[in-house]
């Protein structure tokens, strides 16, 4: 079943490259069925500010066209669903250009109107086009950005209390785990679209449970013990989930805010479960809860200054977090502002907060090996920040040679010529930056990229290894050849030793066997024994998806995951692998 | 000379008080000169936003009156200068009452215009009926208030680095003191509306230099040194003196914002003279600079979460800042958000804040007499927050049993019975509390008000003793009795074995025989052997002011300082005292 295709690089156009990134921040099956509610709801303008678009608009052109309140209210949803995850709420920019009133005005209706409908080279998808938007919405689109944004409402202590919810209280949860589930190789699987996720067995490969979760949960994160998941949607719901409960079921749930991404729970020795944090794109927030029951405690806001202009920015995102090992932090990084907060949650009313100066426009990252480090990609500058979480400082900042790296948390590995090293893969070229990670045993090496890998393509989101396995393996799922975005490369660790070493095509589209659509392959994920790799693939919401599991001695398929529930799958979080930072 | 008067308890009206104590954020006399340029160029709103005044304003009621893009300026410029100080710039409230939209369209324009004529009792000042504004202006000010509030421009790194002057770089400044001044002895007098300080020395009461600065200088600060003298206006203009020339001179100069209250320099051992810090009121932020040239290195906005409604704030003013003796901290104080923040010093780039959970609406405040304590006011609230500069964390929060308290930075002395106390005035009453800041030698009295003394009456401002001094003295600037606010009581502190000790008043305006007008007296400031208090009497700027120098042996008048120069003086700030923390 092997299918070997020999090494080379397809340098994408920066056209075809740009769109398919733009694809990953808004992509087309983005049409939640029950998320267009809260989403509305959330951005639903006040009358005054209704009452405002029919008359005068401020700064208008004469003869640009205005807009119904029906219509502004739909242009702020699909603004929402389809733009601002690029443009950023208050149309600052971010992975997409700026989209404030002084630019969209000085280009006029005309111009908007052509660019929502056939896209750009720079990276604008062709909305108009592609069939994404109706002639209608497009125009309705254009007027809507020549009116200033309407900052959506703030959410604090109130609308988090409000939205608060403990299905089951710490008190009547059971005291033992009730099932004969081996929690610890469950996989915690987002089923984008259908606002779940499905957890499935490790070892049977059997669904244990399929939950209701916010909209395309973003990541799960397990707590320190493993009884608790914590899953966020992009809707910024976060859900709690008790492994402990037979089949395991949410306890409780909590809306941090319209928007957000990153969900992390306490590590430290001395502080595990005891408190859970969410981070936010709106409002540009984060908030500690009580690990037990997702009670607020303790929002605290990212608005400030960019790291280097000092100019205040207003909508400074939460982009990814994670606990450290070596001190009672949450490691919360900032995408506009580009800094990295070490959040001290050993007294949460005397909150202490290191903020390191580092790069703008942060996104994810992981440990290395050690735990010691954390990096982390900033990922519109073509940079990594290494933080000290021992030291509480920026440890180094470098260029990974590539462009718009996309670690996810990384991989970490024994490279046989420079020691332990982390990679990551880019979204905008086919190149794997490896970055030694060794400061000690390799200092010549630590912080620089050792060796650049040459993989399939561009498009990929996410590289993988394991402490037992001897190969990376890389995605590309956003490449727009169907070909690539259907597979995964498989370089050979032992081979490292070659300059340009060549890498392995698995055909995992072809051995799920799936016909109709054009699925992405995305996000490998070990199981805890570290023998084999999970890739999934994911089809159009209405269209047949599945998970197909690979030996990683053979690099051969041994199992397909097909059923009707499993609904768009995308990243999958191993319990064991996941708590553990194991990857 | 000294005038007795038996002691009794003026209880004001509750109108009169409110008057007094709005008047004191912004008082008549504040017609700048040299401070409309500036104000006007920050406000100055953008076409854009002048373009819709004439058109359409959101939520305006039928019938509404609109207003020209120069009456809008004009407004603007006066709501800055007479209202921003108690209502907020963005005008969300704070001492006095929010003006948002929502409320005075509620209200509408003949509500406003009255209201802005006559005042209420709740504190607001008969603007109309007072004479300090015309029929006209105080209907361009009902019409404004109408409108939403233009936020004003945020300052951030660009604006600062723009503004900011070095006049003599430190490699052309003396290497000694070229002086023959005891710089030890130097009072830093603040000539309010002539937007100077004067430096009067201690022994001969000469006045040594007239600097220009910032309008209505609020603090001045010394650094740990005592080379260095930083003194910051209203206006955010941050000036830098260097007392080794002859005379002392200005050699750096920076605008931090358009509108701010404090400076402070880095004190910590091997930290002195490092760096400066200056705390604005707009944009609310604090700007950490190079304490030799005030270079600004780093900005921090303190927009946030209140603290206990965990509501965000768009505008939390920054109070008041202290440098600790405990570690390379300055405490920064945040009014609307309530927080007491830590800001570590030592490493700026990776700047670490510890951010207290205290009380809404701090103002200023002191260390105790050991330099561990600091204690400051939450006035709106009647509270005093005491938080530990050792550990980082709040001691105590108390109520002082008083309305409004004033402590400046308070007054330490040994309590006959209690030990060591700390005490504040109040604006809104007669009381003095006093606090017992010694929880080894007295832990039941700690943060406890263990006495509490009736002064002369309401509007007082400042207590002021010394190490060497028996004697607390309390003004009463505010209180709208000529009599009382032109004298001062001081009370013996033996005495205060009594329930109820009785004061002396000292008839500070008769002393310096100032007929015209009917000045304040205000701000007690020790020289620094501890033998003499010097009072400033504070007329208008187009009268004569004085300072009266009392001997608190025998508590008569010592001397009287005259001088056409001496304009409006208001706070005084002996070096020695200031840059040791003795008060």
């Amino acid at each position: 079943m092997k299918h070997l295709r020999p090494h080379f690089r397809l340098l994408m156009s920066s056209a075809a490259m740009a769109l398919a990134v733009s694809a990953q921040a808004v992509p087309a099956q983005e049409k939640p069925a029950d998320h267009g509610d809260d989403a509305s709801a959330a951005y639903q303008p006040s009358m005054t500010t209704l009452g405002e678009l029919n008359v005068e608009i401020p700064g208008r052109k004469p003869g640009d066209p205005v807009m119904t309140p029906d219509e502004y209210q739909n242009a702020n949803t699909i603004y929402f669903e389809r733009c601002a995850g690029c443009h950023g709420v208050l149309r600052k920019g971010a992975t997409g250009k700026a989209l404030t009133t002084d630019i969209t005005r000085e280009g006029g209706f005309d111009y908007l109107r052509d660019f929502i409908t056939y896209g750009s080279p720079a990276g604008m998808p062709n909305w108009g086009t592609s069939g994404d938007m109706t002639e209608e919405e497009v125009d309705m689109m254009a007027r809507y950005l020549l009116l200033d944004p309407a900052a959506p409402p703030e959410f604090g202590m109130p609308e988090m209390r409000a939205s608060w919810k403990v299905m089951v209280p710490p008190e009547e949860r059971p005291t033992e785990k009730m099932n004969d589930i081996a929690i610890d190789n469950l996989f915690s699987v987002t089923l984008r679209d259908a606002g779940q996720v499905a957890l499935i067995d490790g070892a049977s490969y059997e669904i244990k449970a399929v939950i209701d979760t916010g909209y395309a949960v973003h990541i799960s994160r397990i707590s320190a013990s493993g009884r608790y998941l914590f899953v966020i949607g992009r809707d910024a719901r976060v859900t709690m989930i008790d492994m402990f409960m037979d089949p395991p079921a949410p306890v409780a749930e909590i809306k941090v805010g319209t928007e957000a991404r990153s969900v992390e729970t306490s590590k430290f020795e001395g502080w595990e479960d005891k408190y859970a944090i969410a981070g936010s794109y709106w409002p540009p927030q984060y908030v500690i809860m009580d690990g037990n029951t997702l009670e607020p405690l303790k929002i605290k806001s990212t608005r400030g200054m960019i790291y280097d202009e000092q100019i205040f920015h207003p909508e400074p995102r939460v982009a990814s977090i994670l606990a450290s090992h070596y001190k009672p932090e949450f490691i919360v990084n900032v995408k506009e502002t580009g800094m990295i907060l070490m959040v001290d949650y050993s007294d949460i009313n005397n909150l202490a907060v290191t903020e390191i100066e580092a790069e703008r426009f942060l996104h994810d990252g992981g440990l290395d090996s050690t735990g010691r480090y954390f990096l982390v990609a900033a990922n519109a500058r073509g940079k990594v920040a290494v933080v000290d979480t021992k030291e509480g400082k920026l440890a180094a900042l470098l260029e990974t040679g590539g462009q718009t790296p996309h670690p996810g948390r990384g991989a970490n590995f024994v490279h046989p010529t420079y020691g332990p090293v982390w990679a990551t893969s880019h979204l905008g070229d086919e190149t794997v930056a490896l970055i030694g990670t060794d400061p000690e045993g390799h200092p010549d090496q630590a912080w620089t990229v050792v060796q650049t890998l040459y993989s399939m393509g561009g498009g990929s989101l996410f590289v993988k290894t394991h402490p037992e396995s001897e190969h990376l393996y890389v995605d590309a799922p956003l490449n727009p050849d169907a070909e690539i975005s259907g597979s995964v490369a498989v370089f050979k660790i032992a081979d490292m030793t070659e300059e340009e070493p060549e890498f392995v095509e698995l055909p995992i589209v072809e051995w799920a066997g799936i016909a109709e659509g054009q699925p992405r392959v995305v996000q490998g994920e070990f199981n805890q024994e570290g023998n084999e790799i999970w890739f999934s693939v994911w089809n159009g919401a209405d269209k047949e998806s599945a998970i197909v599991v690979v030996d990683d001695k053979t690099l051969e398929m041994k199992h397909v995951i097909k059923d009707p529930r499993l609904i768009t799958p995308t990243g999958k979080f191993n319990v064991f692998n996941t708590r553990s930072d194991v990857y």
